[in-house]
C-alpha cells in the first residue's frame, strides 16, 4: 500500500457515499441527471465520497458543484440506503464492477435530491452526464433505480413544505407550474381551480412580459417572490 | 490486536450506528425512551451497530428488540446525521467518551423513530432504560438532542401518511387520540370537530366497553381497524 493510498483511506469514511438525484424541469417534463460510465456502458446517478471532517450535506453540495458547476443548488436529504455485501455480489452491478474498479457499490448511501433550474446546468464533463426524462430512465447500476423512485416519492411528500418551485426557470407560465405539480403528483388539476389556488398564496408575481413561441396564445410570465413563498411553505401549501 | 477484535471489525461497518428515538404515549403524554450510561452519569438514545451483511432497517429492529423485548415495532427511518471528527472533540460528549470507551460518537448515524404501545414495553435492563416526557428530556450525549427534535418534526410531517396511531394502546378514548394529535402537532383542536373528522374516516371501531377511572364521565373506548386505517393513510389523513 502506497503512502498516498493510505492517506486517502484515512481522509474519507469507508463504505459510504452520497448519491444524488438531480431533478430538472424542461419542456413540461421532469428530468433527472445521469452519469454514463466511460468504458463500462453503464449508467448511474452521480455520487461522491464523504470526508471524515465533513458534514454529509456538504459532501453532497461539493459533489453537485463538481458535476454541474452550480454552487447554490437546493439539496434535500431524503433517505439512506443499505446494500448488504451478499446482495450485490451477483447480476449487472457485479459484472460492471468487475470491468471497472470504480463501480463497486458502497454499503451505505445517503440519498439526496437536488432541484435545479435546468437552463443553468452546464454538466462539466461533456457527453458523460446527460439529462433523462423520468419515463425513459435506463437500467441503472447498484440500487439506483430504487433511489430515483424513492426520490420522486419524497418530492411528492415534500411538495407542501419545501421550495419545489425552484425547479422552474426564473420566468415561467402558470401552465408550466401546473404541469410541474401534475408531473410530481401524477394527477391532473382543473386549470381554473389550480390557478386560483396558486394565486391565493400571494407568492407569484405577474410580469409585464408574455411568453412568445409556437403556441396559439401568448401566456403571461410569472416569477416567484421567494420570501413570500418561504412563509407560505411554513404553513404548508395545499393543493 | 486479538483475532476476536479483528473479526468484529470485519463484521460491522465502521463509523456508522443506527440511533433510535422510541416514542411512547402514556397518561396523555408523549414520551421517549432514554438510556442511562452506567458509570458515566450521562444519557443518550439507544443505538446499535450495523453489520456489513445487514440492511440498516434490520439493524434498527434488532437493536429495538434487544432494548424492549418487542419484535413487531413500527420503525421509520427519518434522517441521517453526520458528526465530523473535529466537532465532537470538545465539550460534554468528549469528557464522557474519555471516561467511558463505549461513548465515542459514530461519524454517521442513521436516525430511526419507533412507535410503541407504551404498556407493552418491558425495558430489558432494569433501571438503565427509562421513559422520559418530551418536555423533560435531559442533556443528551452526541447530537442526540437534535436527533430527538428532528424525530418529532418527522413524526409531525408523517402524521398524514404513516400509522402514528400505533402509539395508542389497544383500546383508547377519543380524547386520548385527540391529545396524541395535539401533542405531536403542538396545537389544539376543537373537540367536536376533531371527533367528527376522525369518525369520517371509518377506521375507528366503537367498543361496547367504557373507560372507568377517576374522571367524571366514563367515555367510550375505541379500537382501530388497521386495514381501513392503512387505506385511509394511502390518500393521506387531513386534520
Amino acid at each position: 500500500m502506497t503512502q498516498k493510498h493510505h492517506a486517502r483511506q484515512e481522509e474519507y469514511i469507508a463504505d459510504i457515499t452520497v448519491d444524488c438525484v438531480m431533478f430538472g424541469f424542461h419542456d413540461f417534463q421532469l428530468k433527472v441527471l445521469l452519469l454514463k460510465w466511460p468504458g463500462a456502458n453503464a449508467w448511474s446517478l452521480p455520487r461522491g465520497p464523504v470526508r471524515r471532517s465533513q458534514l454529509i450535506t456538504d459532501a453532497a453540495i461539493s459533489m453537485l458543484h463538481t458535476t454541474t458547476g452550480l454552487d447554490d443548488v437546493f439539496v434535500q436529504q431524503f433517505q439512506t440506503f443499505s446494500r448488504p455485501e451478499e446482495r450485490w455480489r451477483s447480476g449487472r452491478t457485479h459484472e460492471a464492477a468487475a470491468s471497472h474498479p470504480h463501480l463497486t457499490p458502497s454499503l451505505i448511501s445517503v440519498g439526496f435530491y437536488a432541484l435545479v433550474d435546468f437552463d443553468r446546468v452546464k454538466p462539466s464533463v461533456e457527453g458523460t452526464f446527460q439529462w433523462c426524462e423520468m419515463a425513459d430512465v435506463p437500467e441503472l447500476l447498484f440500487d439506483h433505480h430504487d433511489v430515483v423512485e424513492s426520490a420522486l416519492l419524497a418530492l411528492r411528500k415534500d411538495l407542501r413544505y419545501l421550495p419545489i418551485a425552484k425547479l422552474l426557470p426564473g420566468k415561467f407560465t402558470l401552465r408550466e407550474m401546473q404541469k410541474l405539480y401534475e408531473t410530481i403528483l401524477n394527477r391532473e388539476f382543473d386549470r381554473r381551480n389550480f390557478h386560483k389556488l396558486l394565486m391565493s398564496y400571494d407568492f407569484l408575481r405577474k410580469l409585464p412580459e408574455k411568453k412568445t413561441g409556437s403556441q396559439n396564445k401568448s401566456p403571461h410570465l410569472y416569477t416567484i417572490d421567494f420570501d413570500k413563498y418561504e412563509s407560505a411553505l411554513q404553513d404548508g401549501i395545499s393543493y
